[in-house]
């Protein structure tokens, strides 16, 4: 069989692959993948068929029907993944946004009616076509940075059938574009106005009337675990419940505080625990300890929301936490779809070095999905996910700070249409 | 003479029209410019013929040969000023930084040949066609943002010979593609080896036998007054040379102590004052005096740099300094083109709000250049220098953090290929 598409003369490609292949990297891992200089990446039904230096290319493999792609010494790596974002919402919050800017308090902008629940209220009233119509412009933009799997959690229905919709809402998205769609069930993301102090009502709920449903249909099982959302032996029995249903785990913890949330999911095997901006060493190290559970740095969250405090992802990495990184794409806390810049601030900010970050939001950002088999790596065998980037070498992707290194996109065998 | 373009169904123009016509915007003025809702812009030969709410169209203007572009209700505005980069350069800066982000301190980079005299190496060895080359990649990346007037800055050379070449290679990609360059010699950015423990000696080289040269070539001239770069006592004496010589002065001051070097500017007339990162109020309510000396702020440099101050930008603002946001687009500590990004985290890190910030990127950064009353506003007679956006409420603008919210970009009345 001849190839469908073949990359020629790529400067560095940024292959994920050396590491286990089992579970995410950790510690030295995260640099010590293969870089492969002057190499061609292969293509042929949608994933890859070989990836190998330029003088290894076997032409007998190159026919008339063969697209082929000069890459011009440019780096080519992995399509990104983007392992948490709450894709599908209503509206947005830009004046929320200004009136902070402009010195109002949460707590004034709360009492008036802003805040998640505006959100909330936007997409409960909001149909279907509408709030598919919002995801699909949000994926184009991400396809335009070169984010090729997306997590879509819902969380902004907080009702039954609004956040069943949400779920929909994101499986229709993944049909109707390329970018992978991952979704995710996040109906613990608040307790809802109508269950206004009586959280483990809700998660009960959820658990017996919601989660049934979503079979099938939602991955994962996703709660925010923090004061003012929901306590830790709330999230404990939730999440039970969820695994004993056959979802995979995830919790928001240590967002604001040190609950204990994270070192709690991990020890309940949750693939992956986001946020820890507050995690303590003890439980990085308690969670290093299962090998599996991946800590999802999102640097653009304090930046956005002018905390001072950063997850401590240096020492996560040195204390053996596979990293991932991510926007945690949502109109509250983080309305960027920017993962590039992402990047960036995970090592100005978290202590990453370039080549960290870029496993961070590759291979273990896959690991944090459980599509580390799939996506993440350009290996053969694996989706045909590639990006050609404008540079010639993987040190400046996190230098050109907030830049779109973005040349060609290619999903499943398929270049993308950018303009 | 029927109009050449039309922009008709433009939700919000923002016009930047209102506040006074001979002097940069201060105070509430930054804010109090006018929006105008439902609107429409028209170009005749690249400048501004008519700008008004839909209902003011003169149909009698369009004919068979009006390119007629309809916003669809989105966000209209001027193009992007950006007052401040450092254009002209060759190679990058990438591996340093990652050495930084493994740890090394800046002492050891120099110590082994890195930090600004690499660039200078690296640019005094380039031929006039690969500078040229680089400056034209960088003029691209900046109109896909939606910049159409750039600031170029020599200070690579730091010879009389290359510093000539680079101001002359800024001229040259002026002419070959659309964004507007503004020239400026920044010959003293720091002491080159060859006068290494005798700044004065090389400033009064620069204005004995550099500055004569570039009359008509180079607009401004600038000077770096800061510790291992030049004293406020010899920035004093090179820019009252440069004023005797005819060229508007700019200074880099304040970046990483308060020396006074901005007040000393702004007191020789300054047309701007950039940094001001440790600007005094003291010396702040000093540089307000004048009314017309812009302060210039660059929230990505301690972004990049990991510095913990930013420029008190509320405060400034507040004490009447007119003040404009650029990138500083430079190898070393800004390799950002992103002018969009600097303007979300002036929002965020020197508490201006949405309207200032617009302000600040579009009139104030035409006055630090000069070019105030044919660039930065949308108003008759203006250049036709346009961007329509994705967006449909200036709000947005700085709350899609990160993100270009460009969709069409217009220079001189021409549409871009943005491909
Ligand atoms: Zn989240
Ligand atoms: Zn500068």
């Amino acid at each position: 069989m001849p190839y469908d598409l073949l990359i020629r003369n790529c400067g560095q490609i940024l292959t994920l692959v050396g590491g286990p292949t089992d579970k995410p990297l950790t510690k030295s891992q995260l640099s010590d993948w293969q870089i492969l200089a002057n190499g061609f990446v292969a293509c042929e039904k949608g994933r890859i068929a070989a990836v190998g230096p330029m003088l290894e290319l076997d032409d007998s493999q190159i026919s008339a029907t063969t697209e082929i792609l000069d890459a011009q010494g440019r780096v080519v790596m992995p399509g990104l993944v983007e392992c948490h974002t709450h894709l599908v919402f209503a509206g947005n919050r830009a004046e929320e946004f200004q009136r902070k800017l402009q010195g109002e308090s949460y707590l004034d902008i709360l009492a008036s009616g802003g805040g998640i629940l505006s959100t909330v209220r936007a997409t409960r009233a909001a149909s279907a076509a509408e709030l598919l119509q919002n995801a699909l412009h949000h994926l184009d933009g991400f396809r335009r940075y070169g984010v090729t799997t997306v997590e879509a959690k819902s969380g902004y229905g907080l009702d039954k059938e609004t956040e069943l919709r949400l779920v929909r809402v994101a499986l229709e998205a993944s049909k109707r574009q390329p970018v992978r769609v991952v979704p995710t069930f996040l109906g613990a993301h608040v307790v809802p106005p109508e269950y206004k102090g009586r959280p483990a009502e809700y998660l009960h709920m959820l658990a017996t009337e919601v989660l049934p449903e979503l079979r099938g249909q939602a991955e994962f099982v996703d709660i925010f675990c923090e004061e003012g959302a929901f306590s830790v032996d709330d999230a404990r029995t939730y999440l039970q419940q969820a695994h004993a249903l056959g979802f995979g785990l995830k919790i928001h913890a240590e967002q604001l505080h040190d609950l204990g949330g994270c070192a709690m999911a991990a020890e309940l095997g949750a693939i992956s625990v986001d946020h820890v901006d507050y995690l303590s060493l003890p439980d990085a190290a308690r969670i290093a300890q299962n090998g599996r559970t991946v800590a999802v740095l999102l640097p653009l969250v304090p930046l956005f929301l002018r905390q001072e405090r950063y997850a401590l992802g240096r020492q996560l990495i040195d204390a053996g936490v596979p990293v991932a990184v991510s926007t945690d794409f949502n109109p509250g806390s983080c309305p960027s779809k920017n993962l590039w810049l992402a990047l960036s601030m995970a090592c100005l900010k978290m202590g990453l070095t370039p080549l960290e970050a870029i496993a961070a939001v590759t291979l273990n950002a896959a690991w944090a999905l459980n599509r580390a088999h799939e996506v993440g790596r350009l290996a053969e065998g694996y989706m045909a996910d590639i990006l050609i980037l404008t540079l010639d070498d993987y040190r400046q992707i996190p230098y050109w700070l907030g830049e779109n290194p973005v040349q060609e996109v290619i999903i499943g065998g398929i270049r993308q249409n950018l303009q």
